[in-house]
């Protein structure tokens, strides 16, 4: 080793040794002929006094150094109490540099602000900043109490192929020509699933792996084209094991950062959740439940209450906002692709106010507050029209509100496990929310093909899709869902019927998941697992908003590495070498005898 | 849970209790009126007794099983003393069919055997027999033992992207086609190697990763196109660090097996391991050193010995070799690339006899078995030529004397770091093994690209590349390589000079290194680190020949997955979609002014 302490370590217990350190050059302070240097290495920092002027000035911001020197207690008044060295300096007796550096695109300061695009492109000196370094550590640890965990509870790490066959899961594959084999393509998978269904068919009944999951998406805010998942399947289980290991995972990584959360964890179905708060992944940290008002205005004049669905969303002491806020939210809805966003105001006086109130009847006036439990000073959001697209509104309504009114502890932290989801939803909605719908039906998988319906709808789940539920669970944290699994389907007949609500032929479910359901013959086992998403989970430990920011090299936007300029062009000896052009010779069709 | 114990865990101290079981029919044997069921989960076997007729005549193999049953002392003389529960049974009371199975393509036992093809087709049948299944959990036990002494010393754990630009490291990489940037693609990458690098110049010094790495090589034994290997790099380290890194792995990773290695393990210099075994990767389970006899033979007669390198191998009690068996080396020497080798039988009498024989002086004669150390009953293979092939072609005789002599003790463990490697190799050389040479000049890195020289040849290794060696090392196990690392370069200027002498203009190296030249300038520590070849690893824990045996879902020659039957033909509309056909705009060259 290069050096014999860790500046970080260093305490008053050291004074009097001769030390021999290495770190980077950070804060530096010239006092007549002595120099203060902050040295720099992954444990902390430490004083190092340089009494040589033509050493301390040759030396710049983020030179590497290695100094041998005496550990001294610090002079009297001098102690630095926010600095765990901050009792002692380390008078230099030998500085040898052993690397320079350009001066810097932008300074290893925790307040300085730069933007993502230049922190990405030189993202090796971003991570010598105090946060994304605490980042990254964090994600380690959390790898780390998640895998002791498992392996006390006897689960086996198994890695599967990410050269593979596609993986249909409502996206999109991203593909790699296999030079042996011109013509021919492998997928980077979706996700481990139909490998570790495989692996519980043989026999292995707990699995989990820290798996790298590649999605060829459009670009969304906060979506990478690879992530990772903590990826856990088990046999002979049921939704109630696998969500007791679920809360289990979660207790030891929020003890990380010195949270204990409650369990059991409370459990919401996806139909009381879509209603109460118009999402499947409902933020817990504050109430404002939603409202429905279809009965309240069955027999209203007001035309655009005229709707199969209408609910509320009560904004409290919204009632003063002024008309340009009101406004605002207009444009608010408008982007979300709603119409507008209608309201009442309740005026501290008792008062209806707005554009809307005129509209209603006197019993509707009398009423609508009682309805939604508004009180004087609050504002009334409305949503009308078919039902989900309206309680979506909502529900993204009460979002803004529970933030814009300070309703929102960020120190809080709400688990919900969302259970009995609906197993297919209409292949339109999907594609409409950007998803590749699987199949060629008007239904699509909500989970994903290989999901069981609910014991009770095994029998007509194809007779009646729209109303069959899903072993399925989702859990969410402060709105954000972290992870999801269900009970699988282990026979290869009820496979078989999903596929065709779906649309997807035998011959095409053979051709894609031949392997999957020939698997399926020979004594597939119940099974069930769940995944954990692991980049958002360690945003949410590290107090981060952005994925990127718990990544060690992530994409920007469009899926672009500013650090490597990736993706790149590749040269036609590349080209031709991979067989990305290679033209199968065509046959003629054989004659007819 | 759909049991209350594992079948595995049932002693006699269960005796009386009624457990509820699950898992897969094995042997069963019906004895008139009452069937005996070997019934398997993953933590064992245990006998159930089934007494109602219709439905054990139901069960076949594999079938999986739910049984209640009470736990019951086995009769008298009936006990089982090879099986852990053999002093128990259990009288099933209730028993469900979770699942039946169709008639196996092979039989799930330990002794049954199968072709490998067969297997990997159904390998989720194939793992469910007590050998794989057993690889594959001490694979999981490895990956813990190493985290944990990796985390012990202060090792963090940090996902590199695999969605990236090009790292050549002498393979081709795989390339992604970019949907969303058409024309661009990304390269998997062959190593997490410039990203370990980069997170040193971060600030991390001690990084870890059980990393997926991917070479599109040719198809050669045991290569998969997908690969794992623990991959570790550390800031301010000496070559002595890591190699007590490396042994302290070794050391839990064998005590896995029972087997203590005892450290320091020994070290043998490049140059060394080719003169005395003719291999950079020595077994050295066994002696057999090779003599160079170049001097022995200068003034020879015999044309075959005029030549640079004259050396020899001796085979004990190999003079009594049928004339076929010596005909059948120089089919095996042909086989290696050489014309023949040339062979001395010394017969019990004391006599030389063979072709060879009668082309030596009295003086060569009479000195020869001294100056190979044979003995009356050996016999002494020869090369001649180039010293390089030569003894590339005696160090693989050797292997095969220790093979077929019985010297190799297959329970021996024999490891050796080998040291002080070249710098570089003519570009030819690697060319001829199967690497991509990297670069366009007459030399190319041994190791690959970023390995620095050792100090005493920093100032003029590109003057005399031919000399200079590198400060790496490579940690060889009985015969194979299982890892390797360098102390890197970390200064820019440097590592422009090492690209020169590969032939890698400044230009191209901006190009394809530019990001990591760039990190560099801005107080990179100095650094190395070790890569473990993690399937070969565990192959020699496990005592299985191939990495197949290891990997859960391997790949079998060329590239091509029995199971998923992957690589396969894409979709025109992924052609269209991935973008692979795009041809960027030609614009017109602007006009001189």
């Amino acid at each position: 080793m290069l050096r014999t302490h860790d500046l970080g370590s260093l305490r008053s217990e050291h004074i009097g040794q001769t030390v021999t350190l290495a770190g980077w050059v950070g804060r530096r302070r010239d006092h007549g002929g002595v120099a203060f240097v902050d040295l720099r290495d992954a444990s902390g920092v430490a004083q190092v006094v340089v009494r040589e002027e033509e050493v301390f000035h040759g030396l710049r911001n983020e030179y590497v150094l290695q100094v041998i020197g005496t550990v001294n207690k610090r002079p009297e008044g001098n102690e630095n109490p926010a600095l765990a060295t901050g009792e002692i300096e380390v008078i230099a007796e030998k500085v040898v540099i052993l690397n320079t550096s350009d001066p810097l695109p932008f300074q290893i300061d925790e307040h300085v602000e730069v933007g993502e695009e230049a922190r990405l492109k030189h993202r090796y000196l971003d991570l010598r900043r105090p946060g994304p370094a605490r980042n990254l550590r964090l994600r380690s640890e959390a790898n780390r109490v998640a895998r002791e965990l498992l392996h006390q509870q006897g689960y086996v790490e198994i890695e599967t192929p990410t050269l593979t066959r596609s993986t249909p899961e409502g996206a999109r594959d991203f593909v790699v020509p296999a030079r042996l084999a011109p013509g021919s393509w492998y997928a980077l998978p979706q996700s481990p699933q139909l490998f570790k269904q495989l692996l519980q068919v043989g026999g292995f009944e707990k699995y989990y792996q820290i798996a790298r999951c590649y999605r060829d998406e459009d670009f969304r805010a906060d979506r990478q084209p690879e992530f990772t998942q903590l990826d856990i399947e088990a046999s002979f289980v049921e939704q109630d094991d696998i969500i007791e290991l679920g809360e289990a995972l979660i207790k030891v990584l929020w003890q990380l950062i010195d949270v204990e959360v409650p369990t059991p964890i409370r459990r919401m179905t996806y139909w009381d959740a879509m209603a109460k708060y118009g999402s499947d992944k409902p933020d817990l940290r504050f109430g404002l439940e939603l409202t429905e008002l279809t009965e309240f205005f069955k027999d209203t004049n007001f035309g655009v209450f005229k709707a199969p669905y209408v609910g509320a969303v009560v904004m409290p002491g919204g009632a003063s906002q002024p008309r340009r806020t009101l406004d605002a939210w207009q444009e608010w809805a408008k982007q979300r692709g709603a119409k507008g966003l209608a309201y009442v105001l309740y005026k501290e006086d008792g008062e209806l106010a707005g554009p809307v109130a005129k509209n209603l009847t006197d019993t509707e006036r009398a009423g609508l507050a009682d309805a939604v439990g508004a009180k004087p000073g609050d504002c009334i959001f409305f949503a009308a029209g078919e039902a989900s697209p309206s309680r979506a509104l909502l529900g993204a309504a009460r979002v803004e509100i529970g933030h814009r009114t300070g309703l929102i502890d960020p120190k809080d932290w709400a688990f919900v496990w969302i259970v009995d989801a609906p197993m297919f939803e209409p292949a339109a909605q999907a594609t409409a929310s950007g998803d590749v719908a699987l199949g060629y039906s008007a239904w699509t998988a909500v989970h994903h093909a290989f999901t069981s319906p609910k014991p009770e709808f095994l029998d007509n789940f194809d007779e009646n899709p729209d109303a069959a539920l899903a072993y399925a669970y989702d859990i969410v944290c402060n709105g954000n869902e972290i992870g999801g699994g269900s009970i699988r389907i282990h026979q290869s007949d009820i496979q078989e019927r999903v596929f065709k609500v779906m649309g997807i032929s035998h011959e095409e479910a053979q051709e894609k998941f031949g392997f999957l359901l020939e698997g399926f013959k020979y004594g597939a086992p119940p099974h069930g697992g769940i995944a954990l998403g692991w980049d958002r989970v360690v945003s949410l430990l590290a107090g981060v908003d952005s994925i990127r920011d718990v990544i060690a090299f992530p994409k920007s936007g469009g899926g672009f590495d500013p650090l490597t300029a990736a993706p790149a062009p590749i040269t036609a000896q590349q080209r031709k070498e991979a067989g990305v052009d290679f033209k199968p010779e065509s046959k003629p069709a054989p004659k007819a005898e």
